[in-house]
């Protein structure tokens, strides 16, 4: 019984599949989102949506600077190291800590360890003092109406002291990208104690890397029930996630070839698939396509596969929404410790062990298809196998894009 | 009136005062933190206590690897190309999806692309398959007690994937470290709408600073409320802070040399002062110490310099108490666009902007001293001069240790 199965994928370059799926998107209109007016103090990792220019002056008072004497600068002007001026306080000096007022009727500062205490309430000063020295003038830090931040900023600790600083308790920051992930398969089950019980049932497991990878990234994630192999099952929870908002709808399997592979057909029921299949490995039943406002991916069952669609698709959408660039892994160089062959015309992501050998680094291809997550987690990195090379010898030095800083390899 | 005041802070090297910070932490059992058994799914980020065996075998149960058929291996031996070999449904084949059993009495799996359907229950296949093929066996990527994680691995989301599929529900991870923030100065006020009207008091907000990185770096934090410069009402904080056994204790300034610096006075009264003043700036009037079980430090004041402290003394203590390796910011070159000037025998960390002209960097050292907050926003990185060097010249070539990526700059 063949069925709704879609025998053929067309597959695409990566590239071209993600220019396919981006442009629809910009033509649905996902990448403007909606800004929002959030509590400065909640606003860490945020991305601002415009300019925030600070609220008041910081500081808002002219202040002393260091902890010393405030004194009137035009008396000190005699001072010298071998004829100190001698000064009162309260007539002719107050004491001052960092921060505070400057008081009333003076205007410079002298730090405390330029200070001598000669008697009960009198100090001696040893140089002239400028007016305006160790004074913090008004603004000087912000201007009221200056820029605290720019748009496109995500929001450091120290932004939040500013804002803070600024009197600025509100922020405008993009709308969180959110996503709902639909797991489907006849044979998952929740991953509990019981699920060992259930004879040939699967823990259903990519929702964790789904969800983990995509609140990382600065969205919002829900994980829907577990949808048995049904086509009217499947698109009725489609629906419900289009109808509900979610930017992005994540179709846990279902994308590829076999007898319950419906997600090709609900997308292109309801909305419109851009791309089925692409031409990478490992996971090349990968789906793109938009239904009304939404973006949906079909995520291929095999946890690695799974990953790396999240990595190449979901990672620069979540990107062109907030505005952010996209930041490359870092790197690191090594010599092929044995061949990886790759067919012509796909990209090929290997995983790899990195061993450090007299200051250099031997790069082990690691054995395991992409139903493996042992070699992911053991991967230290990725070499990528362009489409067209049919792969690197041994011995070749390749690039590694890095999966953990190479300090913990 | 001099009153508390500790005239002479005894400046020690940066290097030397860490040494002397950590030495003290690790005999005081700091960096031998408790464990605790969570819940898988809430495990993202932190840090395994020990390793992770896997409960259950995964796979489970031998199954399909592929969409297709499952077969005889015996019985596909003279399959070629110009003569096909036809098989019928049920008796000598059965449709498998990926990830299904495999069918009793079967033992290899022809991939779908590679069946010929001839008439209804009936295919061509047009080359062996050899037993296993297309197999997924029980145990290929964890077998039932082999590591799932190592200890001192950060939990990734594909790391709660592989734990869920081998039935691990629970994870042993290290304790988060935690924190209380203290602010003390009688000038500070709760940032709120009303601070402007109080006249000459300014928002607290290194809170902001500490709680941001400590959380981020995967510790707890708790703000306490604002206490006034009273030596009395700080003990009192710090005291709690001691007995509700939070492993730091931040005290936001009271470090210096003020009339209301306390900070110094009471960790010796109440345990021991290591280091009172490092050799670097901004912000040399760093307190070091402990009390009891805490490690105590007395954050200076200004913004600039309460971020140096955080990032100098709180990272690597988080790090050392996590148990992973310090992860060096990534950097940048650049020619100096003016000279850099720094007092022998300090370590300077000057906020520098990059710009970047035909190719190369040109190197901004940015003004304004460690009260301005906008210098530190508004940086690319940092430049460090170390102890030896009373500077860099214009045009030398310096590294710029990155605080956001270059993509951003």
């Amino acid at each position: 019984m063949v069925g709704k199965r879609t025998l053929y994928l067309d597959e695409q370059p990566l590239d071209r599949a993600k220019e396919l799926f981006f442009n629809a998107l910009e033509r649905i209109g996902l990448f403007a989102p909606p800004e929002e007016e959030i509590d400065v103090r909640g606003s860490l990792g945020r991305i601002t949506s415009r300019p925030a220019p600070a609220n008041t002056n910081v500081p808002h008072f002219r202040s002393s600077a260091m902890d010393g004497i405030a004194v009137r600068a035009a008396e000190t002007a005699e001072a010298r190291g071998d004829r100190p001026k001698r000064l009162r306080e309260g007539l002719d000096f107050a004491y001052v800590d960092t921060g505070e007022p400057l008081p009333e009727g003076f205007d410079a500062i002298i730090m405390v360890e330029h200070v001598g205490e000669v008697a009960p309430g009198q100090v001696e000063i040893y140089k002239p003092a400028f007016p305006g020295q160790y004074v913090r003038e008004i603004g000087e830090d912000f201007r009221a109406g200056q820029l605290v931040l720019p748009a496109d900023y995500r929001v450091t600790p120290e932004a939040i002291a500013a804002l803070l600083n600024a009197g600025n308790l509100k922020i405008a920051v993009k709308r969180k990208p959110s996503a709902i992930f639909i797991p489907t398969g006849s044979e998952l089950a929740l991953p509990d104690s019981q699920f060992e019980l259930n004879g040939r049932m699967v823990p259903e497991s990519n929702s964790a890397i789904f969800k983990g990878y995509l609140e990382e990234w600065g969205g919002t994630v829900e994980i829907g029930p577990i949808v048995k192999d049904s086509y009217g099952a499947i698109r009725a929870a489609v629906r419900d996630g289009v109808s509900r908002g979610f930017d992005l709808i994540g179709i846990g399997a279902g994308t590829s070839k076999g007898r319950a592979d419906f997600a090709a057909g609900i997308v292109s029921e309801l909305g419109e698939v851009l791309v089925h299949g692409v031409a990478y490995r490992p996971g090349h039943p990968v789906l793109l396509g938009t239904i009304a406002g939404s973006a949906v991916i079909g995520i291929p069952g095999y946890p690695v596969a799974a990953w790396l669609a999240i990595m190449q698709f979901i990672q620069p959408l979540w990107e062109r929404y907030l505005g952010i660039p996209h930041q490359e892994p870092p790197t690191a160089k090594g010599a092929l410790s044995r061949r990886i062959s790759s067919p012509l015309g796909y990209r090929e992501f290997v995983r790899v062990g990195l061993e450090r050998t007299e200051g250099e680094y031997l790069v082990h291809p690691l054995p395991g298809g992409s139903s493996r997550l042992s070699s992911l987690i053991r991967a230290a990195g990725i070499v990528e196998v362009p489409e067209q090379l049919e792969g690197y010898n041994k011995g070749e030095e390749v690039e590694v894009k890095l999966l953990r800083p190479l300090s913990r390899i």
